[in-house]
Parts: structure tokens; C-alpha cells; sequence
């Protein structure tokens, strides 16, 4: 996804990313999301049972109205890491309170990276000074922030949106990160929404669940969730300004759904190692979940994605997968088309031109693959990536 | 898996192996399991919503008290192929008994291959006459065989074990196939048991399925479930000798156990591509399924098969998989060890030598994998191999 710029940053939202020195690398490593004014504030998290500290600080305090900060770090997920995880969660947050007089309980803390080892806490307070002095309301200081949450991203997830709602002026802007560990059984990945549409804390969160649902549960790398999964969405004017209701509300979850759209495609088309950004469409199912599990089963068989990687126009691995997701079906119902090319029709083979399909899957980075049921009127859109050797090869060594 | 010579071959069977013609690459692709007397006979197959001919016509027939052979062609799955396909099947079956003078219904088939194609039949009815000439009952005769229905396998895989029950000597002889498409929610792959212990239908299809669940089913490659997975048992001696019965039956089960362990090892062992060969015991379990089901998705998550791959102990991918299994349990209660190495005790890191550990996964082709919950006394064993880039290799390129 490439960046809309100029970027719109919501009223009232300051940001900064430094190098706090979590990451060998030397990359930045630590941001800050902040607000002058209390903010409502809800919350999606990973349902993976081995969840990370972080994930446990947030699912504590929300939702909430009176949050006034985010603090982010990369380069240690603080999962898997005991007691000593959770009270060094709580560390980080007071230390960023200190500095921006509030109360710890006020600071929200998100953390990617390896798992199962402690936060330097000397670097990260360190850092967080740092970070906390450099707060910045323009652009740049967003696309920093952006900058320092990502792990093996190739490029920042920033995207914004800017429309009048009820006469009012309304802006959300959305960072992500994510590459790998992407599972569709959650929030998936780290996710800010900063809005300035004056919208209470629970109408936030009525809004972020399905839109999470649709989106950001919809995409996968490889299907392993992560222990870090985290989306927030923070309104900064719900104190101060007429609070959204009824159909401003729904414009408002509009804009909420089309920006968690657009950054869970990004974090599939920046799949670690991908070469084809593939979207699955199921039709015809009986109910939501039962399309969106065939979906999640053709998006993770290493099978699919090799073959598309391979310009490959193996439809037989397509129409397999979709027969062991646990949804029952006839197989004299199924129907399957590659970049709108009919390959399989109600159970049987079709003629297509083999040459002329495996050219476009060669030339073209986006796949659409379109299965279609007779169960009924439910469907899906997923969202992923191919399956490369440049995964094997980031995957084989990171940790040592 | 290394073939154990002398190989012993139950009385009243012969085998063959002969070139077809439905390979491209000239490899033999067509095998003959044949008895002289009427077998009994039973069978596993996939759970795939989309199964392939031969497997409906297989399941139409099992559990059966006069089959007299098994056709198993390589090259070509026969799946997805409609009603030309289930004809072909039967034209197969047919076939063959024409030479073996019995009915069609008598033969057992089997297919391995790409999916979507129609078997090219004059191929397959020349190949059948030749096969069936060449029917042989010494141990090279079953190799043949055992070659003929390899696909991209990099060995043959055959087994056979012989021992005495209630006085009388018993023979019991597996062949299988398999390398990828192999996910464990079902018989997966293509395996043949043959035996001249005397024992009913019903008894032996009793024998098989627990079996199955125990060994082809705790196997994993990448999880992707086939539209052909057949595992058939044949008995040579029920109509002719005194059937097995109480303690006998259950002394012939552990030797279907035996010989079907080794199998589905041989199987996760010659993966593709793979380097490591995974064991993975999940114990404390609150019941089998659950036990599996953790073991599942620990060997289906990329993340933990590349970093095998690259000798990395990096346990954190291996305990989040765990927390994404869809089984209930608290982190404290969790722990690991790798290669008898404790990394992650009752929700804790663990103190170890990080370089050692990854010394071990670099020098030993065998890895072993070890959780332990506190939810109760389950627990299962399951197999299965690391993931490399030449597994990226053999499929971003097969059928075209």
C-alpha cells in the first residue's frame, strides 16, 4: 500500500518513533501515540491462549474514556514472559505517564517482536523520555511512529481519511504492522485508529469488533497467530465536541471499516517474502463463518500458495482445500474461477486456456480466485499472499 | 525409512509394478496387489468434502469378504473428474478382473497425482495386462510395486513383520506412498496392508480405524488434506484357516499398529524437501482430540517448521502455536522442552544454552518436541518434518 499523501492527522493526536535500542539492527523501535485531551477507547485482542503482557495491560482498562496514550514498541513481544512481563508492561506505562502527568492506567502498551524474553527497561524508559520530548502533530511525526512498530515489514501501514459527518469535520488515520505470524483468528497483528469524531467508548467498540471481524480477521500469512494481536481505536473529542449518534455513527463505522480494510491488505500484500497478493472471494455458503472457513483453509494450504507463486494454474489444490475446511458441501456444487477464468463448474472440470491463465498469474502481482457453493447467500473476501522461498529464508534464522 | 531385508511376504498374495505411461517422466505409475484366494478386506479413507473416484468406489465396496486385488495407478488422482471419472474407475476395475477372472466389483483401485485430469484409459488397460503377466510373489515383485505408486517420494515405502500367534506364523506386509498433500484429519496418503493372519472383515476394519487415528492420522506435511487418502487391509487366509480371535486378534492389532507407525513415520520422514524429521508428544491433555489438536497446529505452523529448519530453538513460535490449538488452558500451566532440553516451564522461560541446543538442531536429522499441560492424562505422539525452501521448489511448479 503506498502512503495518501498528505496524510490527515486527526485534532488533538501527536505521535513520535526513536531508537530506544531493542533491535540489533539499529532501526527505530519505539513509538508514541499521544492526546492532550481524554480519549474514549476501545479494544480487539488475540484469542491465542498464550497471550503477551501487553495484550493483558489493554484488555484490563478497556473501554475506556479517559486514555491518554499509546506506547508501542518493537523488537521484544514481552509474551511468554511471567509476572515479570506483566509488571514491566506496567513500568512502561507509568514511566510514559510521569512525563505526560497522567496516571499509568491512562497509558495504553503494545509490543511486537521475539517472544519469551524481558524488556530492557532501561532502554525503554530511556526511550520513552525521548520519544515523549520529540511529540509531533505533523505528518512526518506519524509516519514515524509508523516507522518504528515494524518488525520485517518492508514498508510502513499509514493510511487516512477525511470526511464531513453531520456538518462536522472528522479524520481517522490508522497505523499498522505485520508481516508474519498473521492468523485469521483475531485482531491479528498491532493496529492505532485515531479519530477525531466525538464517539463514546462503547459505540467504539460496537463499531471496531465487526469491523475487526471483516478485515483484520480476513487476512493470513501463514495462519500462526500471534500471541500480540492487538487493535485499538481512540477518539480524542468525545469530551468536547456533539457526540456522533445514529446515522452519523454509521457513516463514522463506515470510515472505520474502509481504513481496517485497506491496512489488513496491506499487512497480506507485505507478506514476508510474497510475491502475489491473492484475494479469495467464497459465494453461495450458508452462513459467514463457513465461507470464511474455506477461505482461511485455501489462503493457508502451502499448496495453494506454492502453486501461485509458480504462475501455476493447479486448480485441483484450490478446489481440494476448500473440501477439508470443515464445512459439508456436494462436491456437484462447487465452482471455481482464477482471474475470472471459469477452471472447475458444478463439480466438473472445465475447458480454459492452461497458457494463457498461467501468463497473467506470471504477470500480474494481484490473484483473484472466486469459489462459489449453492448452500447459500453468505460470503466472504479474504485477503493473503503466496508462499516463497524468501519466507523460508527470513523464517529459518531470526531469533539467533 | 530404510526396508528391513529379508522382506516377508504373506502367503497368498502377488505383486507388480510396470510402466503405464502416465508419467512424463517414464517412471513406473502402475501397480497390481493380487490374491489367488478371496481376501477380506477393509478400509480408511479421506474425510475430503471433494473425493476422488477411486476412493467413492472403494467406500461403496468395504468392508468386503471376496476381494482379489488392488489397482493403484501413479501419476494421475482421478479426483475432481465427475462422472467420466467414477466410469474410468470402474472401466479400471474391470479391467482387471478380466484378467484375474472375477468381477469388477472384486478389485479394490486406487490413484495418486495431479487432480483434474480423466485417466487416459487405453494407457491404463495396456499397463493392466502387462501388470497382471508380471504378477510375482517375491519380495522384488513388491518393490516393484511399492516403486510404482511413488509420486515426488524420494523412497519407496515397505515394511513387513512376521511373528507367531496362537501357534500359528503370521505375515504382515504395508506398502504407502506419500511425500506431500498430507494433513492428518484423515487416513491421508495411500497405504496398502496385506496378511495372511486369518481374520473377519469386520475384525479387521475394527483393527484399521483405531490404527489409522493413531498413526496416518498424527502425521503432518503441511496439513494439506488429499481427495484420495485410501488405506486398505487385506487378509489372504480367512476363508482357508482357523480365524483369529480374543487375544490372538489383539496380538495381530499391535503388529497392524506396528506396521502402520513405521509407515506414516516413513511418510512425515521423506516430506518434501525436508531436513528434520519432528517428533512431537503433547501430554497432560484433558483428551486425545485436544492432545492432537495442540500437536496439529504445532506442526502445521510454518513459523515453527522453518525454524527447525534453520536450527533455531526459538520456542516462542512453538508455545503461541500451542495457545492457537482452540484448546482451553492457562500459560502457568504450560511447558516445553526441545531435544530433552527444558526451554519454558509452567508459563516461565527457562534457563538453557541457547548455542548447544541449536548445535543439536543442526547436527541431528531428529527432533524432538515435548508439552506438557495439566488439564489431565492424555496425550498423543504425532510426525512431521521442517519446511524448506526446496519444498518452496518442488510445488511453486507441478502439474504444468
Amino acid at each position: 500500500m503506498n502512503v495518501d499523501l498528505p496524510l490527515s492527522v486527526p485534532r488533538g493526536f501527536r505521535a513520535s518513533g526513536v531508537t530506544a535500542g531493542l533491535k540489533a539492527s539499529g532501526s527505530s523501535d519505539l513509538a508514541v501515540l499521544a492526546s492532550d485531551q481524554f480519549c474514549t477507547a476501545a479494544g480487539a485482542f488475540t484469542l491465542n491462549r498464550v497471550c503477551a503482557a501487553p495484550v493483558k495491560w489493554c484488555r484490563e482498562l478497556l473501554p475506556a474514556d479517559d486514555i491518554r496514550a499509546i506506547v508501542v514498541n518493537s523488537g521484544n513481544a514481552n509474551a511468554a514472559t511471567g509476572t515479570q512481563g506483566l509488571d514491566n508492561a506496567r513500568r512502561t506505562a507509568a514511566a510514559a505517564a510521569a512525563h505526560l502527568n497522567c496516571r499509568a492506567e491512562q497509558v495504553l502498551v503494545a509490543s511486537t517482536g521475539v517472544i519469551g524474553h524481558q524488556l530492557p527497561m532501561e532502554r525503554i524508559e530511556a526511550g520513552l523520555e525521548q520519544a515523549i520530548a520529540r511529540l509531533g502533530s505533523d505528518a512526518e511525526s506519524f509516519q514515524a511512529a509508523a516507522a518504528a512498530i515494524m518488525t520485517t515489514d518492508t514498508r510502513a501501514k499509514l493510511v487516512s481519511l477525511r470526511q464531513s459527518i453531520g456538518g462536522q469535520d472528522v479524520t481517522l488515520l490508522g497505523l499498522a504492522k505485520g508481516a508474519a505470524m498473521i492468523g485469521p483468528r483475531m485482531a491479528t497483528m498491532l493496529a492505532f485508529l485515531l479519530t477525531d469524531a466525538p464517539v463514546w467508548g462503547n459505540d467504539l467498540r460496537d463499531i471496531l469488533v465487526p469491523a475487526v471481524d471483516r478485515t483484520f480477521n480476513c487476512i493470513s500469512v501463514e495462519g500462526h497467530a500471534s500471541t500480540n494481536d492487538t487493535v485499538l481505536l481512540l477518539s480524542s473529542t468525545a469530551a468536547t465536541l456533539p457526540i456522533l449518534r445514529g446515522a452519523q455513527l454509521e457513516a463514522f463505522s463506515q470510515m472505520v471499516q474502509k481504513v481496517t480494510e485497506q491496512l489488513a491488505c496491506a499487512i497480506a500484500d507485505d507478506g514476508e517474502g510474497a510475491t502475489h497478493f491473492i484475494t479469495i472471494d467464497v459465494l453461495g455458503c450458508a452462513s459467514f463463518d463457513d465461507a470464511r472457513s474455506i477461505a482461511r483453509v485455501v489462503a493457508e494450504s502451502p499448496l495453494v500458495k506454492t502453486a501461485i507463486h509458480g504462475a501455476d494454474p493447479n486448480w485441483g489444490r484450490i478446489v481440494s482445500a476448500a473440501g477439508y475446511a470443515g464445512v459439508s458441501f456436494r462436491e456437484e456444487e462447487l465452482s471455481l474461477a482464477i482471474n475470472g477464468v471459469s477452471v472447475y463448474e458444478d463439480g466438473m472440470p472445465a475447458a480454459f486456456e492452461e497458457a494463457a491463465l498461467s501468463t497473467s498469474l506470471k504477470s500480474e502481482r494481484n490473484v483473484q480466485l472466486r469459489l462459489r457453493l449453492k448452500s447459500g447467500n453468505e460470503s466472504v473476501r479474504f485477503w493473503t499472499c503466496d508462499l516463497t522461498a524468501e519466507y523460508i529464508r527470513l523464517n529459518a534464522d531470526y531469533t539467533t
